[in-house]
């Protein structure tokens, strides 16, 4: 079996690692366990200098340009929090042609036209499945897998923290906050929640899968994400009578049109949809596809370990010479498509936001509960999603989606779940 | 988007179409409504000139002998049923150093290792991701993603038509050969049941995912598969009344002691386990992996589109230049192991079978609905798998395993579901 070329394929590549957070350590940790792999941490990047490190001072960098300028190095793998000073490394190494491999889903969501015309440019390749859904090889699968194939939807649960917190409320009849402290106590949730807790982060990752999914660039500004700052126990119980549980939901759903949207928000979900019972921290994406039909894929979604390996995976890829094509950019991007009706669940006490929302249909309004459920364009929520944020109030779909101002049931249609 | 790198990617393949049965079908149809993939079905070998076929007869060879001496085709799909034809032909064009796709499940099953080992000599490549759970991309997620990762286990629904009939009697109450006779009705089964319900289909199925998820070689005879001819609603309700679904597992397991089972089995499944909700023709596959931890994928595993969309993945995938590393091959395969006692339930009024299976300790016995509970070697399920058959006897397993004639409950293990 030991042919010249797996032999080859086997030659021990030298690792730049720039970052030594969660995903940092996981990697060198699982790298350290393994060393039959062939991947050689050569050269540790971190910014702080003070900071209590689980390896000796002699062991670190304290200037990722160092390892930039490092030529001995044969890939840098980049998982720090700061996306801007994120971008000004990894693009940079990409015009020097290096191989990297990065983590950090906001500076990808941000910068991915320019991170994909410079490896067209520079000849530089950057591998990142660790920064959608942790251990789950989502972003390959598009690209690789269903590169050549027709995609109806893309919905996933994309986020393990806010995921935790949900679970938990369902669970426990827990309140929000005690159940985001949990999360936090387990290493699920940031000290600041609000990328999590806020959608942030899982709208970064819907921008990305939207690229190797429909060949569409979407700015992260023009997606909405709505959180669950503001959940209590009457939306649960809301839910729980539809025999529904609430999941922050992103969804990629090519319309009739051939348009494709893009919703990061809480979705009431059936027990019939796989993502019904992805739980705590675990994240799941089902794809529809014109040929294959229904695939699903759930595993870890947070954690050293599962993201680290996810990293693993990027390197082994590397030293094969995998590197994304983008087949959907090169084919026929889908355009996105705002001019839109969702139906939405809407808990407020403030009516000055039911009028800002300008509801053009409501199909109940529960005073006692506080709640109205009706239909709002998502122009108006996108303009008012502050708003929302601020007054405390909490909105879910259902899941009906239709054309702006449309009252024909012709293109209803339900997020395929 | 349109580099150069890119554009060369799209270069249109010529394709030369062995079989044009469900699979070779489904691809045409799936390239004829996608021409812009590239690839172009430029001629089609079948056996039988005076069968109907859905195309003008003008469009077929009959020797696909011929499509191996023309060079010009870039790529040879072979979907023929005959597993010896198909070897005579796959070995062949590996040997010209061919790029080839296959599904025969069967074939691989039977030759993997001389199929490794031509292309290793002559430079050819053959994918088959279609070979295994239809639309599932199991074959790339552990030849690729998980290649540098050790797997504790790999367990999963690798047969839609059985799962189909299963999934039946147990939502109906009905018996096995109406169940049957509607999962032909609806073409999940072959006319000839006897490789998808006597658990032969999933045995290869599980042979092949042995090579890539642990770098072993298995033959398909040593392998333990039982099939579901004789169940009846004893069964049904005995799996019911313990809160669990009767479901057809081929379950790969690393032992504590380093070394891989592979058992293709009825088992009783727990709603626990994701494997529980994978119902009719479905497929899903459960990977324990050491970092990655548990990752779960499920998709639609037989039907002419899913299958035709994993071939379309696959060529897809050759165009790029991609192909399998075997990477458990060329690092440390385990040894197979088969020194185990199973704890199975087994439905017979025959005395005989009892005495045959010889076990070593029995938990529970039911005269009146004539089982027993209770641990049996490995290697003597083996040896009167025929009996268990023709006795119209029904076995499953309740998933734990133990080392042979061990009392002590240290290694005893659930397979993890």
């Amino acid at each position: 079996m030991k042919s010249a070329h797996m032999v080859a394929a086997k030659q021990t590549l030298r690792i730049g690692l720039i970052g030594f957070g969660c995903v940092g350590q996981g990697l060198y940790d699982i790298l350290e366990q393994r060393p039959e792999t062939g991947f050689e941490v050569a050269r540790i990047a971190v910014k702080n200098p003070t900071k209590p490190r689980s390896l000796p001072l002699s062991r670190f960098d304290f200037s990722a340009d160092e390892l930039l300028q490092d030529t001995t190095l044969d890939v840098l793998v980049e998982v720090i929090d700061d996306a801007t000073e994120a971008f000004r490394l990894v693009s940079e190494a990409l015009r020097q042609g290096r191989r990297v491999v990065t983590a950090n889903k906001a500076m990808l969501a941000r910068h991915l036209p320019e991170l994909v015309q410079l490896q067209q440019e520079s000849g530089g390749k950057l591998l990142y499945e660790a920064a959608v859904c942790g251990s789950i090889p989502i972003i390959r699968t598009l690209d690789a897998y269903f590169g050549e194939e027709p995609l109806r939807s893309v919905t996933g649960i994309l986020n393990g923290s806010s995921n935790y917190v949900l679970t938990r409320m369902g669970e426990e009849g827990s309140d929000y906050a005690p159940a985001l402290a949990e999360a936090q106590a387990k290493g699920f949730a940031e000290t600041d929640p609000t990328l999590d807790m806020g959608a942030f982060d899982p709208r970064s990752k819907a921008v990305i899968l939207a690229a190797h999914a429909y060949g569409t660039f979407l700015q992260p500004d023009e997606v909405l994400n709505l959180g669950i700052e503001s959940i209590n126990a009457v939306d649960i119980a809301f839910a729980a009578a539809l025999g529904r549980k609430i999941k922050v939901v992103a969804g990629l759903q090519r319309l009739p049109d051939g348009r494709v949207t893009a919703l990061v928000t809480p979705l009431l979900v059936a027990p019939s949809s796989p993502l019904y019972s992805v739980d705590h921290e675990f994240n799941g994406v089902l794809i529809e596809a014109d040929f294959a039909g229904e695939q699903f894929l759930r595993g870890r979604g947070a954690g050293g370990h599962p993201t680290g390996s996810a990293v693993l995976a990027d390197l082994a890829a590397i030293r094969q010479g995998y590197s994304y094509q983008y087949p959907k950019l090169t084919a026929s991007p889908l355009t996105y498509a705002t001019d839109l009706e969702l139906e939405i669940y809407l808990r407020t006490d403030d009516d000055r936001l039911i009028d800002a929302l300008d509801f053009s249909e409501i199909s109940e309004e529960a005073d006692e509960d506080g709640y109205v459920v009706g239909f709002v364009a998502l122009s108006n929520l996108l303009r008012v999603k502050e708003l929302i944020h601020k007054f405390g109030a909490f909105v879910v779909r259902t899941g009906v989606v239709r054309p702006l101002t449309s009252t024909t049931p012709a293109l209803t249609q339900e997020v395929s779940l």
